[in-house]
């Protein structure tokens, strides 16, 4: 026998069995079978019933991540580009076009490997070794599928750490400038896929973007946390009266100048500075806004995080509330996993109740359709974008 | 003194301090001053500290229903007016036009009272005594606001008997036919004020049925608990080839077939069934669809009924899930506020998993704007939509 066979503990078997393709180190019984880590592994459950197989790396507490629930399905080139094509297919079926996410991961089937389009540049994210070692196919894959002008790896993220993995980033194939320019719903957005966040920019948030138009038209709007000025951009061009984006990066603001100007959306301003130092400042001079957006980089980014991320949280929505004029509008994003639904929803009561307001939610929106959740794997859920109104 | 002081017991007042408008008959320690059911009584917390007044109703178990958290707000005809124009004034300002909720009870600020526009005509429900007393000083805000046609009164529903109040349905002002058509998004829609569905029809998914553009086109849907054709018809609308439309009601069958010739899509067919039975056939038969929506009713109308609608909702979604093709679409609703957004999600991974199916999440949804959720008020977020992909 020259395949790897991971037994696992009884019961161990029922969180794979719902869909979740991870199999933990302290989830198995024993092993049998030669153990190389980036090769195949098959996953038993304790009454030897096969359940999955998948690259196993024995450094990571994620011992197997699971490829496929058939025993008899190859695993090769053509088994990764079918997923690539069919993933891709389906964010073309629903209208996406110059950039989205290609691959998802996990949720896509190919657990540890991002893909994200640009125009017509890729930028690929690799999270996990079985995935690394095979990384001049995936290039050939994408290469064959997409036909791009160039190929950047952004795997410069810590969690590589914890699967033995360097942190890298560079271009893998072609060429990739350092700033290009693609299209968002019909905004068009300079990135950095060099040095900006993710793979570049949020592609996560590109429906909310839009989504910001029922509330905006001849609005003051103040834009939180703006990055490249995603929200603040799309609040402009659907027609808000005054847009003023806030960031703590003076690369940020100076992008998303940029980004307004290329857009000629002269009523959006960009400052440098500590949201929250700033709300305070504007509740303090008076300053109120009709609509105020809320964007937060994750505050939990592990479960251990979550008091503490709600208190910083609850303290950002507590200031926004108390500076949007009466009939105003509240966006509020959270991007981290741990702040589940019901508890972001009850952070943003326990907010309204100590900001005195009253407060209505009329929208409740998940990350972009091209960032699919994987039911049975709950980590793939993660953006929530809710829209109160504010009494 | 010749009003009423209710006094709650302690801890009783956390609750309504977070937003919540009700004062249950159980949490009151005592009462001082004159009991009368119907007028405003004021309530206080056990330290003797003010914290909101409104109509009382001894006969419920919901004693209280907050109307102001001032004392002295006066609660006359133009402080409900102005409720009334302020809430239907957020309806203009989001888009609504033709028809829409003016007003949703607790969540716009007056507790027991719906107001529904339908054209040129008010469809309302009166939920609580204290209103049902004041129905024509209602009324004439009404007329006064909208120069309605006619108001239909649709206090048919039982949930008025624990009000002690009795079941009322007829016309109370000027003149309403059976059936008039209505405009939903960019549809025709028939729709029966006097015998349909709550107040004449869902208005509460006219969001959700939209948000279908992006799954339908080309492609063959089964719309089930279609009631007028909601769902059915804005996916033929969105270009659909093929749409079954499926109820349990004759009526409903023949009002999708007309609201299908209104709007000349030819490609609708509606049947007379039973939703449970009928996807057991269609999988007998091997038959399949490219999406499948499910809209049911709500199979939890009390938190005791929880287990038994889990399973109701299991079954009809893992059927659902059975017969759509690869890379389909399930559209899946509950209008149960005690079926949560956490436990929704649940039984579709679970449902996923019994069918064999991997499901990815790529939009969650609620009630449309015009409905919003009081956040401190759980009972106001009722629906969810979610649409999953079908591997």
């Amino acid at each position: 026998m020259d395949f790897c066979k991971i037994f696992l503990q009884p019961k161990e078997d029922i969180r794979i069995r719902q869909g979740h393709p991870w199999v933990y180190g302290n989830e198995i019984d024993h092993i049998e079978g030669i153990i190389k880590s980036g090769e195949i592994a098959y996953v038993y459950a304790y009454n030897n019933e096969f359940i999955g197989k998948g690259f196993l790396n024995t450094t990571s507490k994620i011992f197997v991540r699971i490829l496929s629930r058939d025993i008899d399905e190859v695993i090769d080139e053509e088994f990764f580009k079918q997923k690539i094509k069919l993933s891709n297919q389906s964010r073309l079926d629903l209208g996406f076009k110059n950039s989205y996410r290609v691959l998802f991961g996990e949720s896509d089937g190919i657990p540890g490997f991002i893909v994200d389009k640009y125009d017509a540049y890729l930028s690929i994210q690799i999270l996990s070794l079985g995935i690394d070692l095979r990384k001049d196919m995936f290039i050939n894959i994408l290469v064959e599928l997409f036909n791009p002008k160039g190929i950047f790896e952004r795997s410069d993220v810590s969690v590589r750490k914890k699967e033995g993995l360097e942190l890298f980033k560079g271009v893998v194939y072609g060429e990739v400038p350092e700033q290009i320019i693609i299209k968002e719903n019909e905004l068009l957005m300079e990135i950095d896929i060099i040095n900006g966040q993710k793979t570049g920019t949020f592609l996560d948030q590109q429906e909310n973007h839009n989504a910001l138009k029922p509330y905006v038209s001849g609005k003051t709007v103040l834009d939180c946390f703006s990055h490249i000025g995603g929200f603040g951009l799309h609040a402009a061009y659907h027609h808000a009266k005054e847009v003023t984006c806030l960031d703590i990066s003076e690369h940020a603001v100076s992008q998303i100048e940029k980004n307004a100007k290329l857009n000629n959306l002269s009523q959006v301003k960009a400052y440098k500075a500590n949201v929250f130092d700033q709300l305070r400042a504007y509740h303090e001079e008076n300053k109120t806004f009709d609509v105020v957006i809320l964007d937060p980089p994750a505050f939990a980014k592990k479960r251990n995080d979550i008091k503490k991320a709600y208190k910083g949280y609850k303290d950002i929505n507590l200031q926004a509330l108390k500076i949007i004029e009466p009939e105003g509008y509240l966006v509020s994003c959270s991007c981290s996993h741990y702040m589940d639904q019901t508890l972001f929803i009850e952070m943003l009561a326990d907010a309204s109740h100590d900001a005195k307001r009253i407060t209505q939610m009329i929208d409740f929106r998940i990350q972009s359709k091209d960032h699919p959740a994987l039911l049975g794997s709950d980590e793939s859920l993660y953006l929530k974008c809710v829209t109160l109104k504010v009494k």
